[in-house]
């Protein structure tokens, strides 16, 4: 009657797992993560070759993949997100197959429509009972939300959870229930604690951030979304982390009372819950411990879906109710596509994760970036990878001014009514290309290394290999 | 943007709802349901014909059922359960196509699977938010858990939202995600509170009633069962409430913690939660206003779907992992087969509901029942309707002593040992007749009027009309 095995490897046989079949793993454990590496040890000792590795994203912890590929045991990886570890390999050619770009929102649209079919999904939770109830909330190794496991638990033919905490029957506050689930694990460690979450992540003592930060809020602010019920993303870049901040203490100091906060959590958002900020947290993933906490113990902190965060195929998703996000950019161009893929060596160092998909849904989708990084400006024009189409952002916003997307002329009034700095994009562009010159365009291979998906899953670049 | 629509018309013309399609519904309004006869009325409003209600219980409230069917606006019933009100009409063949009566487990497993295909579900929420994230827990008409909706929201084509309090957006704890949700409908009330739940179940005052109660629990107790680790189910009926209270004054005193107690909750069970018999409730569906606010405040209180709480079909459901288990009976027969569809006269006035399911779960399945009702005998050669097969019936208690099934030595040695009174099943019979008289054998019509499925969905009897 137990679902619990000896081994990761018999889990596998129990699976049925052969050649050329799809594994998924998710990436709430981040740079921490133990269990892809480990799962793959296990399959390259059985001997089965050209497994699909379907990862939500893969962190540099999984640098190992690329002596997988080299033997043979990985022949395709699709995934949201990609380090630069394994970014490097796969922009060297290292992988025969492109790899699949997907988004936070479209990977999970594209498992629970069928069109990505997983045979083995493998969910790392930090809880577990020996029917497979399972968590990440709790636990040595909690890391918080399970939301990019959802769809994988739901559709994998096979499901394995691998836990380092088997508790007695039943886990009350489970994220994905036995239902879904064939087999349990017990290791002892799923994770290093050190890389699945940081004590807190730190704002920026930058005071080029710090001034970004503070007129991404008066640019919010000046959008007239600013009011109650009001919902926001960030991320957990130390400029985004600085404007959550600030908005904090205007929000408080308005007395607006916000609808909610979502996408990947930190403390930073929890603090603003607490303040009143907000009336909920919609949790995909979480970035810290206190993230985890507040998660593990307040109920307005919730946990969702990956699909419920931003599937563009479910009947709505949180996205689709979102006002104001603020996101990052390695790229942007003067048709304001955002690149967050690749570097200035075309080397993969990253990927959409959740970047388009809330910039389709956002009333107001900004990127806050330095006009340049490593002498590199960030306006250029055309960016090297189209992560994020034009027509979803609307402000691109730098320490030397705010650029409005022309289609959004309701905003630039407002802006300028507000005595924004708005610049045109190619005024931002000179400004960039002042300060650091204009880069010699970059020479890259004729192998496509990496196609990438738009949310709805149609294809909007392609990646090629590096010279 | 919004799914919200103006009325019930208005919703299920945007479905597309079409003549001999499949709507379904859910019973967690109970008596005091006023939704279900509501879209009926406007699905006759629109001339839509021949449509299949599946429902997952059917109560006396939705009588008006019957001239839907005279009328030809429905020609099919799925249920689990059905009351006396609806059930007479059936019984009299209002119907032209049999009734399918599936099980609380099966039904969810049938809808996962396919076998069962709805075109349109509808979901009664107490409170929901205008992207339809909805739940049971929180407002006026609050009636705790939805469990036996969530299989609707996931498969059907088409999911409408019913609630009387919309909340604004997001419904932080939601049941059902909007992910499945394509129009939200506010209508005045969904439901009569006073039917939707009772104040609280009382346990039974009859002396036959706590005499059975008693021996319930010594049964369980010498069953070994009962030591930590221990789980539990139990119905609403006074016999078995009164288990409960005793089952839960032993488990204090001998300091046994237990693990979850399950199936429809009431405040007996949020009772031996607080005392700290169990260390979880995990709920289906609540049956009194304790039970909701439990759910609504207590973590340890947890909503679980109708497929985690017994569906066959899933990788595991609760019901695999229970212990003990009093279950009703209104007629068992030598073999153990168990009647809780049809009366003495062969009407039907109920239907198996959990029954089945918790009955093939459970380590120990006991039927407590009084040897006779309205001068009826409990034990018959062959009962009228099997709703659960014998197989998994373990123990049939009555106020005169308790048969346990041949299959099962290793009880009745407990028992013997434990001083319990135990009689052959025949002898219980025997005494049953000292006291009624042997029935005269009912006559049936030639018509078959339902079919009974068993959980696995294999028809394991047939429902003839009354003559």
């Amino acid at each position: 009657m137990t679902k619990l095995v000896a081994s990761l490897t018999e889990a596998i046989q129990k699976c049925g797992l052969k050649d050329h079949m799809t594994i998924s793993f998710h990436h709430h454990l981040r740079n921490g993560d133990y269990v892809l590496n480990s799962v793959l040890d296990a399959v390259r000792s059985l001997g089965i070759k050209d497994l699909t590795v379907n990862a939500s994203s893969l962190f540099d912890v999984h640098e190992p993949l690329l002596q997988h590929i080299q033997e043979g045991t990985v022949g395709g990886i699709e995934t949201d997100y990609m380090g630069k570890a394994v970014g490097e390999g796969i922009s060297h050619g290292i992988l025969a197959k492109p790899v699949v770009f997907r988004t936070h929102g479209g990977r999970p649209a594209s498992i629970d429509t069928g069109r990505s079919h997983i045979d083995v999904a493998f969910i790392a939770a930090s809880q577990a009972d020996e029917q497979g109830n399972c968590t990440g909330k709790y636990g040595k190794s909690a890391c918080g939300a399970l939301g990019y496991a959802m769809s994988d638990a739901a559709h994998a033919d096979k499901v394995v959870v691998v836990t380092d905490e088997l508790v007695p029957y039943p886990l009350g506050g489970f994220s994905i229930p036995e239902t879904e689930v064939d087999y349990v694990v017990q290791v002892e460690a799923i994770g290093d604690p050190k890389g699945i979450v940081s004590g807190t992540t730190r704002i920026t003592r930058d005071p080029v951030g710090l001034r970004m930060a503070d007129m991404a809020v008066k640019v919010i602010r000046a959008s007239g979304l600013l009011r109650d019920g009001f919902s926001f993303q960030t991320g957990a870049g130390g400029a985004s982390l600085a404007a959550a901040v600030f908005l904090k203490d205007l929000m408080v100091e308005k007395k607006i009372k916000g609808s909610f906060v979502m996408g990947g959590i930190t403390g930073y958002l929890v603090d603003m819950l607490e303040a009143g900020c907000f009336q909920n947290i919609l949790d995909v993933q979480c970035f810290d411990l206190k993230a985890v906490e507040s998660l593990a113990h307040d109920p307005r902190h919730v946990e969702v879906s990956a699909s419920h965060y931003a599937s563009p195929l479910a009947k709505s998703s949180i996205v689709d109710s979102l006002d104001a996000v603020i996101l990052g950019a390695t790229q942007v161009d003067v048709d304001f596509n955002v690149n967050v893929h690749t570097n200035s060596q075309g080397v993969i160092m990253g990927g959409s994760g959740g970047h388009s998909d809330a910039a389709a849904g956002a009333k107001l989708a900004m990127i806050v970036a330095p006009l340049s990084r490593a002498r590199m400006p960030l306006i250029v024009d055309r960016v090297q990878t189209i992560s994020t189409p034009g027509k979803s952002i609307d402000v691109i916003l730098t320490q030397r001014g705010i650029a409005v997307n022309p289609q959004r002329g309701d905003l630039l009034s407002k802006f300028k009514q507000a005595g924004l700095p708005v610049r045109s994009i190619q005024e931002l562009k000179d400004m960039a290309e002042q300060i650091n010159g204009i880069p010699q365009p970059l020479q890259t291979g004729d192998r496509v290394v990496a196609k990438v998906e738009y949310r709805d899953g149609t294809v909007i670049d392609e990646i090629r290999n590096v010279l």
